[in-house]
């Protein structure tokens, strides 16, 4: 069995796999910047995808879901500025023109062709603008394009997500290399959060499989990160595996545990990067808890302090008000006792047991707080119930940025 | 019958039926404002309180859940400026001292008097401040002091809450007067929200019938209100009804209707105070859902649209951003579907199955966004649920104010 230490990083992004291409332009939906991205694989692809669960499905991701049924794909057609949900049947005859023209302009069957978009809801795509771009992507693929690419699908994102890793999978006697971008940055909440994530690998992997690992990956990053509690309409991760390492994978393979690892931390990576670049956000949170009654009851604890509205503004006011940590802690539904809970910042105990902890240091606290990243650590003290969810701070900026989308 | 025609306002708050004094003043635990109010009836009054249903809770609102399970009670004493929460065996010493020092100040049994603390969590009581307090307060009761009262409960409240409601129980031969106080601003969620509210009548009722008219009152309005999804360590609603009016009431009386809905109406009007001065707010929005397969889908509905970040971020901003509304709607787990869901602004279509609605006018939906308070209708079009929800908006005040609460 391959250690996990053989994977490494790599630069670059979704076209870092062997066998695939990308290209980004403007067409026009947003002012200036390139709003129009394209991914293909030089061969078909085992697809998987995970989808928002949202009642309401924008009608790319209700395309999309028939698409990875087949287990097949090559390309990937992505807009930014109009997420296309909530615009009836024009909007799924949009979002089937999107899929024909790519299919045409690449020469491949129409079921091979995902459609990803996201923006502003309920306005008609315009697409005038959008098929022209297509057809100049098209024509513009190449091996560096991962990176025009991550940009292209940015919304209100402050910078690009991107990562790649590889490793050698030593008895298929070849290195298989994993690419993914993604995008954020507001209506994030556990759960499929308008986050659109997709993650290439030259690996060939069978369908059914793909599903699960990818499964898996999401449940262990983007489905811990919450940033305004807010689920989206057009939540889409996806997964393509070309092939084109020449391994293949399953799960008797030596290298697998490591495939598995390795999808999943490059999804966390991407999912710390969203909540890191969360909209307005200051403060990456990493909200531990341990010693709940139950996995389930640790999660509810986690997830009602991540999403305190109380919590997350003294964050922002680097202000150790862990009374407002214990008062999300008692309404979250978990199983809690003030006396047996302690709270730490960082390493640095704020509660213990049911009053302020005998050395808390206002100062220390303060510190701890002031970093870009920190861990607020609960322990409930009932049991072995365990869990963690990535979230960010709510600022003014989240306000003023919300308060003025579509207009 | 009474008809209900016949219930009018009157000037004040809990001093305005009779048998009731009041005084507040400044001992201390703050600054400058008067941070001690007592409440008192000059004969034994029936007593009864709903409380917060978080896990923690405050010192006081233990000690009082005894109280009212004895159904009698005649005075609250009141702080602000610290909410004697998750202050351990200490902090229920101190509220214990707080009753023994009122009852001791009023010649009357312990057991009549009832703690209601807010504030900070976590902070021990000075005591030394607070018991001279209680001396001074005592010393100072008057039938004028409801005004006094109502100021000193207030945190980071900007008004005073107060209403008063008089009726003609004609076949008792008297006038039914209530009373009522009540103070927000932040950690407000339905189902017992950092609220205090107190009601006062000066009818006689027994404490078993009182217990489940304040019920179903606090189900109707202080329920039904939400600022910020936080919900307190120390909500508290009391109602003390001690017949100084002569008038007796019970189901068989001509007047309970009345009673019923003057208490209800009193308490609605407070719970809009409330939200109208949630922390930061600009906006009172009514959120009304109908047409949902059942009440409890409604409320759902409702409730996920008020509490949704990026939908009060918008009324913020006065934009008619209804997509947010829809995708609030589509993750709140009620029963829906875009194609049969209609939204409203006011009296203005925006939503209309499935797509923005033909007529939507943009200027007008912006007009009625302006306004101070409006109503966001939802019809789902899909059965006779119904529910409503009183709201505001998220704006830059409520985070400046909240990262930097206890510093």
């Amino acid at each position: 069995m391959q250690s996990q230490s053989k994977t490494v990083s790599v630069p670059g992004g979704i076209t870092a796999p062997r066998g695939f291409r990308a290209a980004a332009v403007h067409a026009g939906i947003r002012r200036t910047r390139d709003d129009l991205a394209l991914v293909v694989s030089d061969r078909p692809a085992g697809a998987a995808g995970v989808f928002t669960t949202n009642r309401v499905q924008a009608a790319p991701v209700v395309l999309d879901r028939e698409i990875v049924a087949g287990g097949t794909a090559r390309a990937v057609i992505f807009n930014s500025g109009n997420a296309n949900a909530c615009t009836g049947e024009r909007g799924m005859r949009d979002a089937r023109a999107m899929r024909r023209t790519t299919a045409e302009c690449l020469g491949i069957p129409e079921n091979e062709v995902l459609v990803c978009s996201t923006g502003v809801i309920g306005v008609p795509l315009p697409m005038d603008k959008i098929l022209p771009g297509i057809r100049a992507a098209a024509g513009a693929l190449s091996p560096d394009g991962g990176d025009a690419a991550a940009r292209a699908i940015m919304t209100t994102d402050r910078t690009d997500k991107q990562a790649a890793a590889a490793f050698d999978a030593e008895d298929g006697g070849g290195t298989v290399t994993l690419g993914a971008m993604a995008k954020g940055a507001g209506m994030i909440d556990p759960r499929m959060a308008t986050m659109l994530a997709m993650v290439t690998t030259d690996a060939a992997i069978a369908p059914g499989l793909l599903r699960e690992v990818l499964r898996g990956a999401v449940d262990r990053s983007f489905n811990r990160i919450t940033v305004d509690g807010d689920r989206s309409t057009n939540d889409t991760v996806l997964l393509l595996a070309n092939g084109a390492s020449g391994v293949s994978l399953d799960e008797a393979h030596d290298a697998w545990p490591v495939f598995e690892k390795t999808l999943a931390d490059l999804c966390l990576e991407l999912a710390r990067m969203m909540v890191r670049d969360g909209e307005g956000a200051t403060r990456l949170v990493t909200v531990r808890v341990r010693g709940a009654a139950s996995d389930a009851d640790a999660d509810l604890a986690a997830r009602a302090v991540a999403r305190s509205s109380l919590v997350k503004t003294s964050w922002f006011g680097r202000d150790p008000n862990w009374g407002r940590v214990i008062a999300a802690l008692g309404y979250s539904g978990a199983a809690m006792d003030e006396a047996r809970t302690r709270i730490f910042y960082g390493g640095v105990p704020a509660f213990d047991r049911g009053r302020p902890a005998g050395e808390a240091d206002r100062n220390a606290l303060r510190m701890v707080m002031g970093e870009p990243e920190f861990e607020v650590v609960i322990d409930l003290g009932l049991g072995r119930g365990a869990s963690t969810i990535y979230t960010c701070d709510l600022t003014v900026d989240y306000v003023t940025l919300n308060a003025d989308y579509t207009t």
